[in-house]
């Protein structure tokens, strides 16, 4: 596989996983990091999400670990958690992954991180969630 | 004590040390995931803040040095901050707290949370702070 | 359900999930911290890990994440790639979940939580790991 | 050098590299901490800027590291960025620092700090940036 | 106050607070970054600790909730928490402050901490505390 | 280019740039996670490290920041420290820019980066450094 078609299917792949939401941040680097829109393409998605040992809705509850641990990257948990729905986790099973988290790094990067899953909910009209 | 009373007990400490802001967090929760909302109140409170080995005023402390160091938490800050207040901490005390945090986590998460501070004494009326 | 049926369930679970070496952070705690102890297991095993909306392989997905991204938890990470395996999770997919997590987190934490994989196996004679 | 000559120093210093930003942050701490805001100026400029073993432009590669990596510094990021191009790194090096660093701390902080070198290009006339 | 009666105070401060464990720090620094060991005397201690708004146990308070949180900082948390001691707080106050942060940055955190302060405390002969 | 040439020219870069102590690690990761091994070298050193926009010493300043900051990757920063002297930094500039990271992300932190360099001097006989 050449660079092209590595590039291609990482295009597919985040069309399919993340909707316009990932184009948009994409679109969003064109001037003035094209190259880490590129690399997020090809490299994040083309390469990385394309491997097969793990299904997406298994790689986003990683996903929502990491960035839930990280702090600081509420509008990549936006772009995660939809794209959680998108693969087929629940709100409840997103909810429930948060809250788990707290377990293992506190309080409030949990709250954080599900006052986004609230915002991205209340758009699609998926609230109220039961836990 | 059974978990009824725990869960009571959390809530008059949360209303004790958070006043109104904590039952706002609470609330919030409501419709997302207010599983995470009884664990705040009947865990983080109702049995850990409810334990006697160290008073509020010391605990604040504690959680003052632990939001500043994570970084990102900014409204939790702010609930702690005024909590902080609530419990007997002056306002210098805990911009002071807040400045000995940057030795040990650097000066721009000692910036963040003081810039929280000012935005809660701003509010109250305890501008100015000298220090 | 009272104090003591959750820290039954609590413990049990314990057993279930993380073997004898979760048993033995809780010994370990018993004359430095021993409500810490109690925490983990009533706590973090009997009241969150017990809740039903997502199994515990799904919850191990989430743990490795938020310790790989966390830095700094290798012993941790070892205990809970080994509760990873005891729940399902093949070494495979372990290692991928590690190595996705990379995209998020960077290559740093993700060797290093690789490395702790690599010993766990080492000790299960579950090497080599082809991916 | 005795306290008032270091500050002096500092205060020259943070001039030259941040410009109005840098006493627009030292001002908005007056009434807050300006303890804090003293030591701003005479140690991590007076003392530690002032530092003869490396130059404002390699301090800033560093510093851009540094903040990109802690997330949720994106006030002094912007500060930084502005320095950045304030002692001779062009916009195509920033960019290309910011995504050098997505190896080692991931692609979330790195788009982070991408958008605020966005938004200080913006202002500054310095879009697009080519890469 | 000049820079050398700044330093002086600090190594007093230093001493005082820290015990002969911090002077094996500075020393440690001796032949690879001189400076750095001057500025921990001179600023950290000379200039930051002695200031007089939070007294020595108050500081370790936030200290502690600082090194707990950013991880990764064993050694220091081992002289830091010699340095609470010193300072008055008594070892279950130390092991209660490592609990409390638990709720803030999670179980792994306090863990690491709480195993931290075992060490200490066992070679002080201090344990077993009871909490 | 295709994908055997950017592994070619990632494991021609790695040598120059981290010598053996670059191979060993993609060795190490041969029976537990090839693909990691295979992402540094094709990913990190062959699309990212030989981008032309910012020079290898530069690249290193960026990074000594990004590991400095992170915590807990004191392997990595060893592997960096080599790389940094490899490409043309001086001991007394490696020593300055963890000195400077001290400002932004604390002592602590400063400190771990600063004995792991100490280290690395140490084998190569490049101990004491005058700062």
């Amino acid at each position: 596989m050449n660079a092209d078609e590595t590039y291609e299917r990482g295009l597919e792949l985040l069309q399919q996983v993340n909707g316009e939401t990932g184009q948009q941040v994409i679109d969003s680097l064109g001037d003035v990091s094209p190259a880490l829109g590129n690399q997020i393409v090809s490299w994040a998605y083309g390469e990385m999400y394309a491997r097969e040992n793990l299904p997406p809705r298994d790689r986003q509850l990683v996903t929502l670990g990491v960035l839930t641990a990280l702090g600081g990257c509420e509008p990549q948990l936006e772009v995660h958690i939809k794209a959680a729905l998108n693969v087929g986790l629940s709100p409840a099973e997103v909810v429930e992954a948060l809250l788990h988290a707290a377990v293992y790094c506190g309080m409030p990067r949990s709250l954080n991180a599900t006052f986004v899953a609230k915002k991205v909910f209340a758009e699609r009209g998926l609230l109220p969630v039961t836990s």
